[in-house]
């Protein structure tokens, strides 16, 4: 009984790790499966220009995937900062539990390159005057906005007038200065906790982690006031940061995310809202929006565009 | 600049910490600041016997209240294996990220204490019929019920007929074998990520953790399926399990938790909803279930009743 419980939760809390060579017999029933089978239609390549390479103390690597469809300004600060090495000899210098992994410049003292653009609050969300969004819509009810959905691989938020990036676990933004200031870039948090949307539109949001979480999510908590390292040699030295599209090509990462507006992720945002797996006796009839990431996955060589 | 940034970052991510000793002269504008200047009168002692208190490898301490109001039958099995010292010598086991830690025993042999409770998915949920709650409602839209509040220290989702407890960070819940299993309460989890609300209603929550959660959220994710831990020396021994009732006084902790029916939590969760201190420029104007947690603190000695 206690052997049939743990491999019985081992079933019903994930999905199930189908990998389909041939077009399945049966529909998916889990997320995951949905995934594993999605052809290779569904999956459109990241470019490398949007990827960050983050290597920090033991050679760990973490993998920031930018937005520069939503934040621009700030996208092409950070772009800046990695093709100047500026993280370099940087640190994770605070872990806040149930809150967010922040990293930068501890010394508080390093120069910036020229160059950076300026930002304002104005970035934090896209007007949507005189632009038509491609969005694929959660249409299940959210705390914070009127209306949410997907738009060109990421979830957004909507009111009337903008949509914006919401603070998701594993999401990334920026450091900022009291408002009007809205951060240059330099200054980095990612979430690890129950997504803190609050911040939405106070904050730019930038980019999400796809490789790598794991490594930050399971720091050890800093012991100083709201999670900042103490004494200082507790911070994690950051050792590089670079775009994959500046690293040589054997040592480049590919990724690939979900077209969300595929069939696959159809069904895969149906199944998150309604589990139909034998384990569940009740599916929720509904998803939040940061219980549906879209789906991302690495792949060893870039398919041809 | 830098330094301002990190600096006005700080005060801007977190509450004031703002202890008062009198009476403030203007009202607090952050969620902290109202339970930092919340009267004596607004804190409710959790009752000894419903604290589990788990020690760990190095002697870190978890302490999980549980919630026998809302999973009478599972709390009191976990009362008898406690009692039983059932958990000493088990292990945590799983760590999967944006997901649970899950603790037991990892041998799957153990036996089990005789005269547990039996249990069954009705378990799940408190039926409304006949019952009149005290609800603080939460009047914010919610993905996964109709209605949201608090109901007696606890955050609760309801439908016209039930109410039950969402999976938020740091909750607990049972592992089971599938339907109608529905555990014993021996097989226990906690959530290190995203409220993952499609369990609520498909397992028991009994509880949540309210001190040590940084101890188990920051721990190594496992490398084997779904977080188990590979090769088996990974796991991190339990020492021990008590209720804080079966503890010498000199090692028994105490803590309060926030009346949800005071003016202060009214107060804390306005200001959830609405952060006004100066670094926001837009209030939310909502705020998640799980994103509002109920203020638990730990108390040197335990308040005359």
């Amino acid at each position: 009984m206690i052997h049939r419980i743990r491999i019985l939760l081992l079933a019903a809390l994930t999905a199930t790790p189908a990998i389909a060579a041939d077009p399945p017999a049966t529909p998916a029933v889990t997320p995951s499966a949905v995934v594993a089978q999605a052809p290779a239609a569904a999956w459109q390549a990241i470019p490398a220009e949007e990827l960050l390479v983050m290597t920090i103390e033991g050679g760990k690597r973490v993998v920031i995937q930018l937005a520069p469809g939503f934040s621009p300004r700030h996208v092409a600060n950070i772009q800046a900062l990695a093709r100047a090495h500026w993280w370099d000899g940087t640190s994770i210098n605070r872990v806040q539990d149930n809150y967010v992994v922040q990293w930068g410049d501890a010394t508080e003292k390093k120069p910036m390159p020229p160059g950076l653009s300026a930002t304002s609050p104005g970035d934090y969300a896209i007007p949507l005057a005189n632009r038509r969004l491609a969005v694929t819509p959660l249409p299940y009810a959210d705390a914070y906005a009127p209306s949410t959905g997907f738009v060109a691989g990421w979830p957004v938020a909507m009111d009337g007038t903008a949509a914006w990036l919401p603070h998701c676990y594993g999401y990334v933004g920026v450091g900022r200065n009291m408002s009007p200031d809205a951060g240059t870039g330099a200054e980095l948090y990612t979430v690890i906790g129950q997504a803190p949307r609050q911040l939405d539109r106070n904050i730019a949001v930038v980019g999400r982690v796809i490789d790598g979480m794991a490594t930050l999510s399971s720091l050890p908590r800093g012991s100083g006031e709201i999670g900042f390292y103490t004494p200082a040699e507790h911070q994690v030295p950051i050792l590089s940061v670079r775009l994959a599209s500046d690293l040589p090509e054997t040592e480049r990462p590919h990724f690939q995310m979900m077209d969300v507006a595929s069939q696959s992720f159809a069904a895969y945002l149906r199944l998150r809202a309604n589990r139909k797996d034998d384990f569940y006796d009740r599916p929720a009839g509904g998803v939040d929006l940061c219980n549906a990431p879209v789906p991302v996955r690495e792949v060893p060589v870039r398919p041809a565009p």
